[in-house]
C-alpha cells in the first residue's frame, strides 16, 4: 500500500462528506465524492446526486477547469471506465490533465473493476488506492453487498422496552420510544432501497413503510412477503405515494385489487417464502440497502437464516412485562453454545430512548 | 444559599474524593471526607474509614494540627453533634479554631440535624452548607434513604440478553455477560449492606452473594427471602463465610441445619413475604443499600410494588430467543398508560456489554 500525507488525508475525508450528501438520492448507484486539488489548495469538488445523473468526477472537473491540469484527484470510489448512461470518468480524469489519482475503494463491479485504474495509469498518472477504503465501503455497505455477495445489505429495525418486548400482549405498541428515536428512524428508511413488511404486520398494523424527512430522497421501494396475497383492499402499502412491490408464492390467487401492483413469485419454504431468494430478487431489481420492519416472527427467520446483516434496535426506558410481545422468534436453544451472538457497533442515546447498532459476531 | 468561590469547589470536590475511599468500608456509617484548607493550601484531609474508628474531621484536624486555628474545613456531611462511638466533631472543629466550616450535605440522622451547624455558629464560627450537596447524597444514597425512609435503597441487579432474557427455557444461564461486566457486579455488591435473593434462586442456582474484589470491605449481609425455610443445608450461603439472615413467614418449621441460622419473621403476603416490611426490618439492622439478585419473580414484584429504587442492567449482545426466561414477571398491562416508565441515568459499555442504570422516572 502507499503511503499517504496528512493532506491526502484531509482531502479524502472531505470528498466522503461529499459522498454523504448522495445518501438519500444515489439509488440504485452509490454514493460517491471527488475533490481535485493542488497540495492542500482545493480547485474542484463534486459528489454524485442521483442516477442519470454526471459523476462525482465531472462535477469536479468541471468547477476545476484548467485548473485540473496537474492536480490531485481524490475519488471515494474506483473511476468508472465504461460508458454507461455517462461517459468514463477515468477518460474524463485523463483528459483534464490530472496527475494523481487517490482512491478509497476498488469498485466491485464486473464492467469497472481494476479497469478505472488501468486507463489512469496507462495514460501515465500516479495511481495510489485504499485510503479510507472501510469509510467509503461502510457508506456504500448496500451497494457493495448487492454488487459482491449477489443480495441487499439486510437492516433489521427492531424498537422494544428494557425487557425486549416490542407490544403489549393486546397488541398495543404505539409510541414505545419517544421523538427523536421516531425521527431517526425515517432517516433510515429515507437512506434504504427498499422497506420490507410481512402482510402480518400490514393486516395488523396498516403501516405506510414509507419515509418522511425533511429533504429529498428516492422513495424507496415497499415490499410486501405476501405468500398469499392476503393485503387488503384500502391498505396504505397501495396508496400509490410510493412503489409497491407484493412477493407471493406460485398459484397464490390474485384478487381484483391487486391486479395493478407489482408482484413477483418467489419460492416458497417453511410455511413462508424462501428468504435467500428474496433476497436475490431484490438485488436483480438495483436493492443496496433494504429496511426490514417486520414483526418477529420474519425477523427471527432472517436472524436465524443468518440473514440479517444488522440489527438496528432502538430500547425505551420502560418495562412492558412478561405478558408482552416478544421481541423476536427464534428456534428453542439448547445450550448457551447456540446462542446467536453480536457486536455493538454503536450505542447512543436519543432522547430517553437507547440505540444500538448490531451486527452478527 | 451562600456563593460559594472555585476554591470552595475544588477542596469539596477534593472531599467528596476523600469521602469515597469509605465506599466499600464505612457501613452501616455514611461515606465522609474532610479538607482544611488556608485560601487553596491544604493543611489537613481525612475521611471516615469504617464504624467505630474516628470521623473524617478528626483525621482531617490530626493533620493539620495547629494550622486548623483560621482554617475552612469542608465537610460532606454534617459534622456530628453527639457523644457516638467518638466525641463529636463539632466540638473538635470548635476547639481547633477553625473560622469557617463549608458543609455538603445535612445530616438526615435525628440525633444529629442542625445541631452540629448550631454548635459551629453559636462558637462564632462561619458556615456555609449545601456546596455540591447532591454529590454527598448520591454517595450515600443508601445512609439517606435508611435515615429519611426508614428503607433501604433498593438496587436490583439484572443481566439480560439484548432481546430481553435470563436464561434458556432449561435454565442454563452461565456467562450471559463478559469478565468486565461480571468484575463491575462485584464492586457494586460490595458497596452495599446486603445482598437479597429469593429461595427459589438459592434453591436453582446455590449463589454465594459474596463480594470479590481486590480491597478491603464490609462483607454485606448475605438475606434470603425464605418463606419455608427451604433453603438446603450444604448451600453457599450457609458457609459461614459471610453473616447470613433467613428472612421467613411466622410457624415456619425450622430444620435443624438452620437452627443456628440468623432468622427474623417477616408477614407473609401475596404468597411470599411482605416486601415492604422486609425492607423496615433490613434498614432497622443498618442497612443502607440493599443490592438485590434475584429471580424475575421477586425483582418484578419489587418493581411492581414501587419498592426498586434503581435498576442495574447488564445487557449481553447476543439473543436466546422467545422460549427463553423473561427478565421480570410483571403484572399484565392493558394499556400504554400502565407501563412502567424509568429513566436513564447512566449508559456505558463495559467490554462487549452495555451497562444501564435506570430509575423510576
Amino acid at each position: 500500500m502507499s503511503s499517504f500525507t496528512p493532506t491526502d488525508h484531509v482531502l479524502m475525508a472531505q470528498a466522503l462528506r461529499l459522498a454523504e450528501r448522495g445518501l438519500f438520492t444515489t439509488q440504485p448507484n452509490p454514493r460517491v465524492g471527488c475533490v481535485i486539488a493542488h497540495g492542500d489548495e482545493v480547485v474542484g469538488e463534486g459528489f454524485h446526486p442521483r442516477a442519470g445523473e454526471p459523476h462525482a468526477e465531472v462535477f469536479a472537473l468541471r468547477a476545476a477547469g484548467e485548473r485540473a491540469r496537474g492536480a490531485t484527484a481524490y475519488v471515494t470510489l474506483e473511476p468508472c471506465a465504461h460508458h454507461g448512461r455517462t461517459p468514463p470518468c477515468a477518460d474524463a480524469l485523463v483528459a483534464a490533465g490530472v496527475s494523481r489519482v487517490v482512491v478509497a475503494a476498488e469498485d466491485p463491479f464486473p464492467q469497472v473493476a481494476g479497469r478505472g485504474l488501468g486507463k489512469l495509469r496507462d495514460a501515465g498518472i500516479a495511481v495510489d488506492i485504499g485510503l479510507m477504503r472501510e469509510a467509503s465501503r461502510a457508506l456504500n455497505v448496500g451497494f457493495f453487498s448487492r454488487i459482491e455477495r449477489n443480495r441487499p445489505w439486510v437492516r433489521v429495525k427492531l424498537a422494544m422496552s428494557l425487557d425486549g418486548r416490542t407490544a403489549l400482549a393486546n397488541g398495543e405498541s404505539k409510541w414505545i420510544t419517544g421523538e427523536a428515536a421516531r425521527a431517526d428512524v425515517q432517516r433510515w428508511r429515507a437512506r434504504s432501497s427498499a422497506i420490507l413488511a410481512g402482510s402480518g404486520t400490514v393486516l395488523a398494523d396498516d403501516p405506510r413503510l414509507t419515509a418522511r424527512i425533511d429533504q429529498p430522497f428516492a422513495p424507496p421501494l415497499r415490499v410486501v412477503l405476501d405468500r398469499q396475497l392476503r393485503t387488503p383492499a384500502g391498505s396504505h402499502v397501495l396508496d400509490g405515494s410510493a412503489p409497491t412491490l407484493l412477493l407471493h408464492a406460485e398459484g397464490a390467487a390474485v384478487p381484483a385489487h391487486l391486479q395493478d401492483v407489482d408482484r413477483a413469485v418467489v419460492p416458497a419454504a417453511d410455511g413462508g417464502l424462501d428468504l435467500a431468494a428474496t433476497l436475490t430478487l431484490l438485488a436483480a431489481r438495483g436493492c443496496n440497502e433494504l429496511h426490514v420492519e417486520a414483526g418477529p416472527t420474519l425477523c427471527g427467520a432472517l436472524l436465524a437464516a443468518g440473514l440479517a446483516d444488522e440489527l438496528l434496535l432502538y430500547v425505551a426506558p420502560l418495562l412492558l412485562g412478561d405478558a408482552a410481545r416478544p421481541l423476536l422468534q427464534l428456534p428453542l436453544l439448547q445450550d448457551m453454545g447456540a446462542r446467536w451472538n453480536l457486536r455493538v457497533l454503536d450505542q447512543r442515546m436519543l432522547g430517553q430512548d437507547l440505540r444500538l447498532i448490531l451486527r452478527p459476531a
